[in-house]
């Protein structure tokens, strides 16, 4: 498997973030980056460093504005007395109010979507690092239609256009998504597994016909993001029809996970999409410290041997999964799986 | 000056909030109440105990799912664990977001507008018990036309029907605007004063033609709520006119304000309203811990000058105000000031 990698996203090491009314420590850290180096490197697989691809891929997701934020206001943050070391938003604007803010403070409402996607003065360069390894990835995945896996860190999967949230600044996915589109897939999906529901993902393709967006999750009624991820959100306009919700109920297994997968997988079957972008979180794992999910290293492994049965040209792109003393065993149990199924 | 209050408050005396993404102690605090009471006491009004109304004058101005949410909320919130010792929101549903949510997490964001209202075991009894205050208030006002002032704890202005936010769960101005009208007043204006826009009277009011809100306040492009309170708000439908937000630039002094309420006046009697309810905050002060205006104790005298020698009826409500060692006299300032008016 060709793994693209880059150490560019450790400028982005946030302290903290707010969780149940408190802060706490964050577990979005850098050493999950280098966990999964090491067990790609343990695993044999070629690590390849990320290009550098300008704004443009980027821009081609995400709103104008939205990115000026990313990249100017930490400067803006810098400024205020008693800040946190990082931009985290406390007045947030929703069905009562909308005017578009000028203060820091009232972008910071306007552009994160919760208190779990904080900005230090680095996070713009590290998000842009982990972009620019989906890139090259998904430009690797076009040339010759074989695998690739991008090692993204930060997240994605929760930033939408114009919004970070849940440790996401650049939805790395979509990014990648749209660059295939651009290299001459006609479709593409996005199988987001994460334990998390694909929020961003969802929304920013929630409207095409062209991009299929499928989510296995924790069942959003008692889990992050707690307003997405529903079975009722099945796309809107041409893209109605397009994006499938598959909650799981808290502590569903391997078999249940598996099941599910297997219905995913129709899905995108019926859809036929010419390259697939798996949306890889390694956080439904039984020892995830955000647990929700069961899943075991061997159920990671069944995960990849499935999606690698397929015979999509297939881009997996490192969503969340924190540390435990089982996340790079995890990582490389997908891989391992993959390889084998794809045979 | 006929005085309302009740020791009943005392049940919400919340820990902390987050600003700036830390969490700090929270300046409203119960002991404002106790400098306000000493103030009136001193000044030789008499106080009035608020009596008990019930839900009815509250449901009249706030949702029914909303005042579950506060009446309920904290039982939910304690079963999590590693909860804070209040209930804060830390998912934000705008506009990307908006299914209606089930788990006390999802909850919190859907009703809390920010992270500055803090929802304790004792919350829902204290802010009932500010609404009471203002209820009794209302009815001596429209028993006889003579003013009256309702010593309310916490405070109400930022509460919409359906959201609490900036220390505010009941709306109390709100509450008891419609009390009046319920009474017999056909035209009902709110004047806030405080520093911080009255958003949630604003949002409570805004399609209404029979309730004018008029709101002197810190301008929101560099202050709290950042996205309301600006000069373009002017109402909606058939409130289209009846709202008037007049922004003040950091560090206005008494000329600036006073002129600004002659104006803020001029629009009142352009309305001519039956009743007249005032919002008072004291932080405009140039003590106030939250500061950002420069009204000296001698300006709050002019203040409530300045609305005494107006004819209404008049309800004086109190909102904000964070303490300092010229707090209590800036009350009575007001409300001395207020009396001389009236002459």
């Amino acid at each position: 498997m060709r793994v693209v990698a880059t150490d560019r996203h450790i400028a982005h090491a946030p302290s903290g973030f707010i969780a149940r009314g408190n802060r706490v420590a964050n577990p979005e850290t850098p050493e999950r980056a280098a966990i999964f180096r090491r067990a790609v490197e343990a695993g044999g697989h070629a690590v390849i460093e990320a290009g550098e691809h300008g704004l443009a891929p980027v821009a081609a997701i995400h709103a104008a504005d939205y990115l000026e934020f990313l990249e100017t206001g930490w400067a803006e943050w810098e400024q205020l007395p008693d800040h946190a070391p990082e931009i985290l938003p406390n007045v947030h604007p929703g069905r009562n109010m909308s005017i578009h803010p000028t203060h820091i403070v009232g972008k910071a409402g306007h552009y994160q979507a919760d208190t779990a996607c904080p900005i230090g003065p680095g996070t713009w360069a590290g998000a842009r690092a982990s972009a620019d390894v989906a890139v090259t990835a998904a430009d690797l995945v076009a040339a010759d239609g074989g695998p690739a896996y991008a090692l993204c860190r930060p997240p994605g999967h929760h930033a939408y256009a114009d919004q970070a949230g849940g440790f996401c600044f650049l939805n790395n996915s979509a990014i990648a998504a749209q660059r295939l589109r651009e290299s001459g897939a006609k479709r593409v999906t996005v199988l987001d597994v994460d334990v998390h529901h694909g929020n961003g993902t969802q929304g920013i393709f929630y409207r095409r016909a062209d991009v299929q967006t499928v989510s296995i999750h924790g069942d959003p009624h008692a889990y992050y993001p707690f307003f997405t991820g529903y079975t009722d959100e099945i796309g809107a306009g041409p893209g109605r029809g397009a994006n499938l919700n598959l909650p799981l109920p808290r502590g569903t297994g391997d078999g249940g996970y598996l099941e599910t997968l297997g219905g995913a997988l129709a899905a995108v079957e019926a859809f036929r999409p010419d390259v697939l972008v798996v949306a890889l979180g390694l956080d439904p794992s039984e020892k995830d410290p955000l647990a929700f999910l069961a899943v075991t290293t061997d159920g990671f492994r069944r995960i990849g041997e499935r999606i690698g049965r397929t015979s999509y040209p297939t881009l997996i792109v490192q969503e969340g999964g924190y540390v435990s003393d089982i996340l790079g065993d995890n990582l490389a149990a997908v891989l391992a799986g993959f390889e084998a199924g794809r045979g």
